[in-house]
């Protein structure tokens, strides 16, 4: 969304020619985003991280600043947006595990919200980024709400098979990095398939 | 989405029988939002607001604290989410005018992002609340960003009879309290019929 015009030229080279160690997975998310945005391709944003605000000053003739305010846990997943007049959800998480993704990564509020605006038709799921390994998955809301009731007698995880077989691997590119509207662009097609 | 089962009963009854003047037209939106998860209608959220984070201090054995933060300007509007399927995007604004209402009132990102997720197919658009009055409209991003080009060379305001003219009056009721996706309804089928 944001062009840098007066960054040194170095900067972009280095980020081109190298892998993603190092790059959170927070951040090539928003990148792939960005260039949705400036590609016309879809509207999807990161929302802000909520805030208790308790004490706020204003220092005269200067802007306000907050002097109190905690975190909040948050009630919805941290990302959504438009695509071809779909809304589309999801949630980011990594792992630094090699063979499984815990459940305990994702807060319950978040899967109730997943699950919730899976009932009303979004396009939802998790993006999972298994760092060490440098693969990254798309996983739909009906699929983990599988995983997570599994959860309450068994399993607390989704293996790395399970993420091959049941989810779909996004392999990673330049621009944008992480194509995940390719991936949504199929579950629309097959729901629309199913609705025929 | 929360029910109060300690609060006095008293503190429903009031807010039953008084009418909305000394509620903030964000708290009408918000109970609005409530209404329609709990009935299982659609699911809106309320953005939380982008804050710049400065300092952190993490007190021993309790939560971290803010101790330094700033407001940032909003990129998005303060609304989204999903009905049908759809995704909903909209920005909420009140007026203290009794004849017109200032364009002054919408960032001009708010504006431009509005005009980004209507190219990408979202309902989108202004609730308005003329707090004077009473009145409240929906006013469609296609028509808003109309009075904006209009505000370029002429007007900087839209009139409450454009309001009443081009856009949708919404009468306040109970539950839920300002029933917009009524509205949303007909824009939804408005754009069905010219489809076929």
């Amino acid at each position: 969304m944001v062009n840098y015009p007066n960054k040194q030229s170095n900067y972009n080279k280095k980020k081109i020619s190298k892998s993603n160690r190092g790059m959170s997975f927070e951040t090539i998310i928003n990148e792939t985003n960005e260039y949705y945005i400036n590609n016309e391709k879809a509207i999807i944003h990161k929302k802000p991280i909520p805030i208790q605000i308790v004490n706020v000053s204003y220092p005269s003739r200067s802007a306000a600043v907050i002097k109190e305010a905690y975190y909040k846990t948050p009630s919805t997943t941290d990302y959504n947006g438009v695509y071809k007049g779909y809304y589309i959800d999801f949630e980011a998480k990594e792992t630094h595990k090699e063979t499984s993704f815990p459940l305990s990564n994702i807060h319950s509020h978040q899967i109730d919200h997943l699950r919730q605006v899976n009932f009303h038709g979004a396009v939802s799921f998790i993006l999972v980024s298994f760092t060490k390994l440098d693969r990254f998955f798309l996983l739909e809301t009906p699929v983990l709400i599988n995983f997570v009731n599994r959860s309450l007698t068994g399993r607390k995880s989704i293996t790395l098979e399970e993420f091959v077989q049941y989810g779909y691997e996004i392999k990673e590119g330049y621009a944008p990095r992480l194509d995940y509207i390719k991936i949504v662009d199929q579950i629309i097609e097959k729901r629309l398939n199913h609705k025929n």
